[in-house]
């Protein structure tokens, strides 16, 4: 905890601040290690303070460190943060712009007195977050490990007659009995044409025989998360299912050997994208190649057209080309991959 | 939904707008009356704009009534939402200002060329949501009604030795097998002294012989949600746990006897607290008393001491009062309330 904390320090110094108010969840979990709930964090080399009202003040009693104080809230959190800062002589702090509301930072503002200058600040922790340390990776390899196991439990209930939600309730039962806590997101259970829809919210229509089932699920197991897609089919295959399935594999093939440290992402998901195209399916692979996972299902790096920055070692992210025939079918094939010093791990590599 | 339109357009008249923003995705399935998420919803008297991206569209042009185009913005959809704001003519525009964050505000206003003036609103909507209509509580009574057999359901597993996620995890898979979507919340499973934290997570912890559990349960039906907190006991009950039992009980029952139209919030949270506290609990009932519920399981109205607001008929909400002793156990006991014209029904009378 104390070496991200210090990391944090550092940063705030090179920008000019003397705090950070941290409000999104998971950030304040990566910083004390702990999965904390509606709670507020300030971090300053003068003192770091929890905010946090009696709901969950025991547990935080009993997992944060000794570097960060418990400050219990009754009535508005803001006005406790406000005046916090303003006993801890702060002058400029820090707030994160994509995860305060508008009235929240009006709240604290407020209670500021002009005495404290609220300082907006993009991603400082999103982008420390993007590269795992060693403790992370083994969380998110777990968790990956449980969505296998979890895919290949399922995969005897795919059968005609069953309900897209019956699937996904045997998958919700079978991950809290190996360990996880949750289901990283509502997981998708997408039959025949509702496949087509790359977010369907799994429902009441029944699987039918000769037809595709695209499944995308993840866990969270101790906070981290996982994210896989894989379509079966239940009798026959369709020639032109079968053909555009084959696309989107070869598609994520050629992304994942360009994958190493150095690479550029726009130029990751630019083989993908172009494959697809080749084939003569530019206008259906509609979303981004991939996203960066950890205490979050979606996080920083984006694999996408517009994200010049380059890949290093120690991100995780995924690698899900798709094309999707709306009213026909939709075909996804989404792995998480570790990148390494030389090159990359398919950490789903398992899973077929 | 046009009714509910309407009733926004007259609100924004009032309030010398032209226009309104709707971020909060609940606000935008009461307005849309379709499960809508990743959206913004632009709300005017010229026109009703749906903004999401391509992963929902084929979804939103099945769901969006006539009254509500739908546009489909690549890149950033604020930029999209200042345009087509200025396109239209608006001049002044409100905003959610709880639901928009502070960064998405600053994108906004960018665009807007100081064409248009954004306008903080604080719950226009969520105003109109806390009284249900008969579409409604149809659906809230439903919700209440498959929590009240998915309680049944799992006593069973309630036995020495199952773990506390292992009973969250029956309760997961019997919802969704009748007509669940989700759970509502990560569903409390609190075994013996994990009973004290109002809101503990549920984990590996076995339930033993003599022990509580404080189970809270609610479910997403159709997107309505329902909230219901019971304690139940293995073997035998300690004098303690008993006399704190009857306590909680009792002070529930003095609240819901004085829920009826007219009936001051405060006065309701008042009964329950002031009952506690006469018994000695003084310290020890931590948290507000209930909390609206519908398209969110927790929304306005808040059951608690600062509302001086009174209560009206088509209100839902919890009276759930509970007595926490540190380390020892706690005890709460949630049902679910709407406000009838003359007094109040228990939605969730029937479980014991």
């Amino acid at each position: 905890m104390s070496s991200r904390l210090n990391n944090i320090y550092s940063q705030l110094k090179q920008r000019g601040l003397d705090g950070l108010l941290v409000s999104l969840p998971a950030n304040i979990s990566y910083l004390t290690e702990f999965l904390s709930r509606d709670s507020f964090l300030l971090v300053s080399e003068k003192e770091n303070i929890y905010f946090t009202d009696s709901r969950y003040t025991e547990e935080a009693k009993a997992n944060l460190g000794g570097k960060i104080k418990l400050k219990k809230c009754n009535g508005s959190v803001f006005k406790w943060i406000a005046e916090t800062s303003l006993a801890l002589g702060l002058k400029k702090l820090g707030f994160e712009e994509r995860h305060l509301a508008f009235a929240e930072f009006t709240k604290i503002k407020e209670h500021t007195n002009g005495c404290l200058e609220l300082i907006p600040i993009h991603s400082l922790i999103e982008d420390k977050r993007q590269v795992k340390d060693a403790q992370e990776i083994k969380k998110i390899k777990q968790a990956t490990q449980i969505t296998a196991l979890a895919f290949e439990y399922i995969k005897k209930f795919l059968v005609c007659g069953v309900r897209e939600i019956e699937v996904a309730a045997e998958f919700e039962r079978f991950i809290r009995y190996h360990g996880c806590s949750a289901s990283a997101f509502d997981i998708i259970v997408a039959s025949g044409p509702n496949s087509s829809q790359p977010h369907h919210l799994s429902g009441q229509r029944k699987l039918k025989n000769n037809e595709l089932v695209l499944i995308d699920l993840g866990v969270n197991y101790q906070g981290y998360k996982s994210d896989l897609t894989r379509v079966l089919f239940l009798g026959k295959i369709m020639v032109l299912v079968r053909k555009v399935y084959d696309i989107v594999r070869r598609a994520q093939e050629l992304a994942i050997k360009r994958v190493r440290p150095g690479a550029e992402m726009a130029a990751i998901d630019k083989v993908a994208r172009e494959y697809i195209a080749s084939k003569g399916y530019a206008g259906y692979f509609t979303h981004n190649l991939g996203h960066g996972l950890g205490l979050e299902v979606h996080e920083d790096p984006h694999i996408s057209s517009n994200e010049a920055s380059a890949v290093k070692p120690g991100m995780v992210f995924t690698i899900e080309p798709g094309i999707y025939l709306p009213g026909k079918f939709g075909i996804r094939i989404e792995d998480m991959i570790l990148v390494t010093n030389r090159g990359c791990e398919v950490l789903s590599g398992a899973i077929n």
